[in-house]
């Protein structure tokens, strides 16, 4: 039976049997790392670096995202509306698509300004996937990003259309903020943003993963809710940074194959943290997967072939940044490595 | 008091005594129809006007909104959520916004196909408006269409997915499907869409309707809740018709204001059949904002003042046709009289 997805033998993913021609397919973290190009080692980078540091570099970029969304959905009539909108999109957030997406501008050699309204388009389809996510007819979370989730705080309608709103602004927002950048390349951001949200995109990994909840599934399954739930968003911010960055056909899909690996990446260490961190520590209910039964990689193939795993990818998401400018490529190398190693 | 929506004292509106200044900010819904141009005789198209039937050309539009309804929709993986979305999506609808779009379109000289993928995403936003209004946190309708509604039929996480899918697979239509028409104008068209839908349209609309229920509200609330839930779709259906049809700024403007009263219209005529028909005559649940104390226009100037209000919204909408071309401007001005004489 062959993958929906890929619309390769089952059988070839994940177990090595897969053909040359096959492998071109393949999602790049089944890959074996050793069939494509090897990241340049990051000393050939040299001074610059040493002096980089992600930290700062992330804390720059989030304190200017994070004004950026303030000005983007000030407190305006109706306000229940704004403050239930507000509240999840101004919540302390990593706003990790966000900088990939001004990190992919930059690193094609695009002003940060060019991406900063599909930055926060980003931001906003994310919380608004968290908002209808965390919803009693979904996940039913009562706990995101430590505080109360939205429908917990305003009522489920509210957040409901909370959720419609960011979503719709999303793309107003790039369609009239993003200056300097020919029409046709911010069309092509709105499209890219559209086709991750939609029901070949996010919402089709949202759908799987309802579907499969209390069932077995197989990694087939899993790769599939992962790469959709929260891969496609991510790959849709790096490829919108870089397409209105100026970069080329080819720059954009190695961004995109990059923010693939580091999408997967996210979900992987998501699964790790909940069977290893407690919900204080997270910020949110911690073996919530575990008590639902739900599918992880921690419970198919085992806690330590999961962080196995993360290793993988974060080489794999690596090799694609080969070939790029050394040093514009520190943000989104270091940030791969960040993703594997956080907390929560 | 300012009126939230058009900062124009809320004692001026509908009480006739709204100064000049005010009154070219006023909805031309409550503007006298005297003080605007008056409509041209429909006499004046001749033979045109006798032979154009509006229920050939809704039939025609219909047909062809609704093969390219099924084309932009195919039965994809994963199934249930195209089967949720196709269930609602091409169910029989009257299609008003999508030939508004195509009429528009058409109405300033352009070709009916560029303005169809326009067309076909203001149904998807409709439906998806409609899908997430009837879940049980919002407006709890078993009915729609005279079927289940959506949540009944494939269960709310999956309703409320195939809400969320429609409306970011209505913006990839329109960025990837329009062509023949300058990426300016089709990124003119996702802005107009997406303002539309966002948290100063269709959603402004839908919170305030859930915060009044049950309250008294006034005549300037209740129109700010059918201006915003129902008027703005419509609104962006015909500008973004004539803007991908090459219409003038002052031509879509045009067409834009036709559209609000005919927005207006829409739900006064909803309110009156409210209180008219069975749920058999409307395949809906009649009576349903009466006995949920839902403020009306029939409740709140009567019944005879509601159907008042309609004729005078039909003229208003009339004469923002007048200095069109007679013939093109014909569909338009027969679909507002069928806005107003429909039984469901």
């Amino acid at each position: 039976m062959a993958c929906p997805v890929h619309g390769i033998p089952r059988t070839a993913m994940w177990s090595g049997r897969a053909t040359a021609a096959h492998r071109r397919r393949l999602p790049l973290a089944v890959r074996s790392a050793s069939t494509r190009p090897q990241a340049e080692p990051e000393e050939t980078t040299g001074a610059a670096a040493a002096q980089f540091d992600l930290k700062s570099y992330m804390a720059d970029k989030t304190l200017r995202v994070d004004a950026a969304l303030d000005r983007a959905v000030p407190l305006c009539h109706p306000a229940r509306l704004y403050d239930s909108m507000r509240y999840s999109l101004l919540a302390p957030g990593k706003r990790v698509r966000p900088v990939i997406a001004l990190a992919s501008c930059e690193l094609v050699g695009g002003p940060e300004g060019a991406a900063m309204p599909v930055a926060c388009a980003s931001e906003m389809m994310h919380v608004m996937s968290l908002i209808h996510d965390d919803l009693p007819c979904i996940d039913n979370d009562d706990l995101r990003r430590g505080r109360p989730s939205n429908h917990r705080a305003f009522g489920e309608g509210t957040a409901l259309l909370a959720g419609d709103a960011l979503v719709s602004l999303a793309f107003e927002h790039v369609a009239t903020r993003t200056t300097g950048v020919p029409a046709e390349l911010v069309l092509s951001a709105v499209s890219e943003l559209a086709s991750a949200m939609g029901p070949k995109g996010l919402v089709a990994g949202q759908i799987m993963d309802i579907e499969s909840e209390g069932q077995a599934v197989g990694l087939d399954v899993l790769e599939f809710i992962h790469l959709h739930k929260t891969g496609r968003l991510l790959e849709a911010a790096a490829a919108c940074g870089a397409i209105v960055g100026g970069g080329s056909d080819a720059e954009v899909d190695r961004v995109r194959r990059y923010a693939r690996c580091v999408g997967l990446l996210f979900q992987v260490v998501d699964d790790i943290l909940d069977v290893t961190k407690t919900s204080e520590e997270l910020g949110k209910t911690a073996g919530k997967d575990v008590a639902s039964g739900k599918t992880t990689y921690p419970k198919l193939i085992g806690l330590e072939k999961a962080q196995q795993l993360a290793r993988t990818l974060v080489r794999n998401a690596e090799a694609e940044l080969h070939g790029f400018d050394c040093v514009r490529a520190l943000p989104l190398r270091r940030l791969a490595h960040y993703v594997a190693d956080r907390h929560n």
